[in-house]
């Protein structure tokens, strides 16, 4: 049987529409059919040559919902149900080894040395090929991780609970906010929204969102901000009051910062109190160094920074049951549809930034 | 009755020694006679006008040990023992309000915004007016947070519990190492000695100190340090390297920054491994800022930073504990021993870095 | 001034009105106007004598809503701000002394050996007198920790949140569900009803209630509910049925005991998957022992169980904002209101669990 | 290539020597030759039938130490190091599936309801046959975890570390004590002693222990124990009033069970204080009910009781490397060494409480 996929081939140049000879399937590995495959924000750098784990030829692709069309032997989901042709399913796009002084050890497989991600670090050239989502067909090997939802769910709308979900659920994990909890979040992106959703989720009273884009901003209120800043239209210092008004003049309790920019660092770490936490997960590639007062703004505030790198299994789980409570809100992030074919532009509305989120739909 | 006092009455001047009323006790007050007074670092910025919180004129001096004169009425210790006439104590420095949003919701004393300190921000123009350790009598208010000590023990072994220890036991309460964990000190200094002690107390496995003087780091290796660094015989990338060495290339489970320099940060942070800790509590006035990358350092490494801001009263306790488990070795940081009326030399040999720890003794 | 209340001079014999003369204010001490006083169950435990905490004569009531009459001196609220005549204001009914091992070196201000507790364990023969809410006035010491609310709230449904409500935000801070979790509550009282609303408050997915009244069931439904179970329709292996159904198999997540009855620990022991929480608050006196099979429900499950003891000023503060996040609905709590002179009717219908919650007002 | 391993073919009939043809390993497989077998009480109880795991025939033994004789390809310890033709290697005896909701989700592979556990469930029919460690060789499936160890080290003295001192790893994860605490520990076994040697190695000041032979109370004490009670010359009575004393009548910070008996558990909860923690490790098959009074002992008293069911590989390491800082003092648990031969009479001698540790050894 063959398939096609849109492959990477030369950074800097559009993808090309290849076709490959799916191999026979090994014991445990499932053949899908590709429902839906998000377009991440991290594929544009990554077809710019600024992720520095991307190989040659590569199909891009980490976010996906696929149907079952073939499963060599037995595969269960992580809930331990069989896994059968037609199943609608999601999977944690990394796999971690088991086996490292990270996984076995620590227990933190999200910082395996020995990580595999569908469409990340592995190459067309290596078995079974279609290791990318940008594809009509794909193949899961027997260690990836499933999950089965609903056959009635839009597969558009679950997509980035495997990458962006999964990442702020991985952020929640880390620092869990207090009932009652002022959070502020720094980008309306996905990952912004993300936070925005479960904030509210885990009991934060006030939820505040700094962006550039009034329409981004208007989807984070929808999800349950309870203040929106465009930074368009505020200075620092305005943004700055607005925030010490809300908080009695004591900053917020915590803040999550979604955007990737040094600025963003050096603006929010100033407005969270004293015992606060600084939650960082917006940077993906290296943007430069952020310049930080450790004696005002970390020492004499006792403040707690958080990096968050990628996710876990347990966090593709927690995201994709936040997203099927509220499937009609998440829906409102997806804001373009593309065929697999129109890959290119569909990364180019991302790297124009005209889009929230773009999802290839078969 | 009278006493004296060395005095701060200009910054920058040398403390002048003035004599004192003592004021009738109220309710719940403790007359004491001093047995031993520390000499910190940072009295030393005090007395360059350094420390924003300094009044004038004050009487320097915020760990101290004294034997109990007198008590008006009665007043227990945290032990609930009736408190006597020559009784050796030690003190919690601080005095938090218990009734602030820090102290009664969020139960963090050490950020209480009343906290009074003496020989800190309590000026020697309010009664009880002796408000500071450089004094042959001092009077403790009813708020205040004592322990009782055996009579046998060296009061000058003690006196660095209420401050420098009880700020490293904060840090072990907000970041515990694992058992088998490999821990970087930076800075051997009394911070840097007692987060040498606490980490050998909380399992750690090898424990590695960097700093300038061989003295000191020969202090370190007593109290338990597997490995020292001295950083002026050694480069930068060499003390990477034997750093990397020792933990299979990880870098280290958690750094702990004890120097309050931004070079320090700088280069801690990138020996700590992915996953690790890094606790930041060397920092006592400002002395600019520090750069980080936060991609490189931070969100890729899901790295954990923590700064830590002075004490409570559960960590002098946890430091008094400390000491009197190895009441011999602690007295091997008592490097200078003065009178009262010599509390200018103290600070001096301090300011010189010619000692680990001055005291003053009657 | 001349103030009245209600006494209970003898265990087993109505309260009494009494007139009380009220004494000058000390310095920081606050006279208020009840605006409400909640029953609690625990004051028929009280009035039977079976608490044996209780003095005699004794002012019933630990859960008040008041407004400021007068204030001696400054008195500033838990927020910072300074109390005025008028105000309307809730408070910890407990005063913890902040100078025990338990306050000072725990950090465990619930579990204070000095913990005065207004209406449960100061009676009415020492100063100031009027030490129990159930009064016309009643007079707040300066060791009082307040907050204020909006005028506009109604004080009845405000009551609970300080003892009720506090004690279950204290169980969620001892054992805080994950995002997903099924959590099961038994008992639908006071209690139960805030741990349907922290739950859900907090994430959990699905809320499971096990009670015996249709009205309290359905209340918990209007909180949050998923699942109610109604112990006298079902038999124990049907509710367990039913659970194990609602979990794949596995058991809840977290199970809250509200009930205080041996009964209950067995049956939800058993019911709590492999791994999870068994948190038990419902006893607030001796019913008898209960029997766990450790072996097979403790250890080969590496169950948890937490038991909670009341609260501290931060569950108050916790409760409180939960509670106006939605005012109507806790309004539905309020089945019973009563007059101060009518207390004896009061805690009738709450002895004969004819109310779930019943509120004196003026 | 044949081996022999002793085999349990009926329950309390003596284990007999059988031969086994060795199959060819597949890949990942490593074929080691046994170094030390440990002989744990639960063999015991296997070889009585009350252990509901075991099927038959079973080749015992889930504790063992060897060298490697061959490997199948490539097979890396959990450090990173390419295993090599005698090394000599531990490992970790059970293999979770990685892929279940306990594993992969709420990522506690302790509590996989796939683990797999050599010499406890994995019968002698199942390739590759010789699946315990009573035996002269042995295959390790490419799933399983190995660490290599120093090839000087005494095999005998680490075989406990991959079950009773992984188990206390465990229990310590899921509650540490805090610096200071006096730990209770009940059950002077290899699970007592690993007990007090995790204890001290976390900081506890105190260490408690209850037994009843003055063998074993003596090693504890060379270990750490700074008390040790045997409850056959005091009564109950006496043992509570010399813990009082010790904790000035609050009761200890902690006590751990390993001793697997109702009166164990029933006694050690009224030791503990106000705030602290049970942590029960012993039961390793069910010996009948334990009476509790939730409202004296645990809601009253805040306690939080922990479970703890055995460990994964993350313990195994933090036991191996406990021992390897202490080798001489962990030789002193091995009391008996037997040949392989030799097996039921090193079940006997466990049997009869003669050994604290009896190890085969080639």
């Amino acid at each position: 049987m063959k398939t096609k996929a849109m492959v990477l081939e030369q950074f800097n140049q559009p993808l090309v529409l290849r076709e490959f000879e799916l191999p026979a399937l090994q014991r445990g590995e499932v053949l899908i059919r590709m429902a839906a495959a998000g377009v991440c924000g991290s594929d544009v750098h990554m077809l710019r040559g600024e992720d520095p784990r991307t190989p040659l030829p590569i199909i891009l692709g980490h976010e996906g919902v696929g149907r079952v069309l073939e499963v060599n032997g037995e595969k269960r989901t992580v809930d331990g149900d069989m896994l059968k042709n037609g199943d609608l399913i999601i999977w944690n796009r990394g796999i971690s080894c088991h086996k490292c002084y990270h996984c076995a050890v620590l227990q933190e497989p999200s910082l395996c040395k020995n990580r595999q991600i569908y469409g990340i670090n592995r190459p067309s050239t290596i078995a079974p090929y279609v290791n990318g989502c940008y594809a009509q067909e794909m193949v899961l090997t027997a260690e990836t991780d499933i999950f089965r939802v609903d056959a009635a769910v839009d597969p558009a709308i679950l997509v980035s609970a495997s990458c962006s979900g999964a990442t702020v659920a991985h952020a929640f994990d880390l620092h869990r906010p207090n009932f009652g909890d002022t959070v502020l979040i720094q980008g309306p992106g996905p990952l912004g929204v993300y936070a925005v959703a479960f904030a509210k989720k885990f009991g934060a009273q006030e939820i505040i969102v700094i962006g550039g884009s009034e329409n981004r901003l208007q989807t984070c209120r929808d999800f349950g901000a309870t203040l929106v800043l465009n930074r368009n239209r505020m200075s620092l210092e305005e943004r700055r009051e607005a925030i010490l008004e809300k908080t009695r003049g004591r900053g917020v309790d915590c803040a999550i910062e979604a955007v990737g920019q040094p600025a963003a660092v050096e603006e929010g770490i100033k407005l969270v109190r004293s015992g606060g936490a600084y939650v960082s997960i917006g940077f993906s590639q290296p943007p430069g160094e952020c310049r930080v007062d450790f004696f005002k703004e970390v020492v004499s505030k006792n403040l707690k920074i958080q990096g968050v790198w990628v996710s876990a299994t347990r966090h593709t789980w927690q995201a994709m049951r936040l997203v099927l409570e509220r499937p009609e809100q998440f829906g409102q992030m997806i804001t373009h549809r593309f065929a697999l074919t129109e890959a290119n532009e569909a990364l180019q509305v991302m790297a124009q930034r005209d889009a929230l989120k773009a999802v290839l739909v078969p």
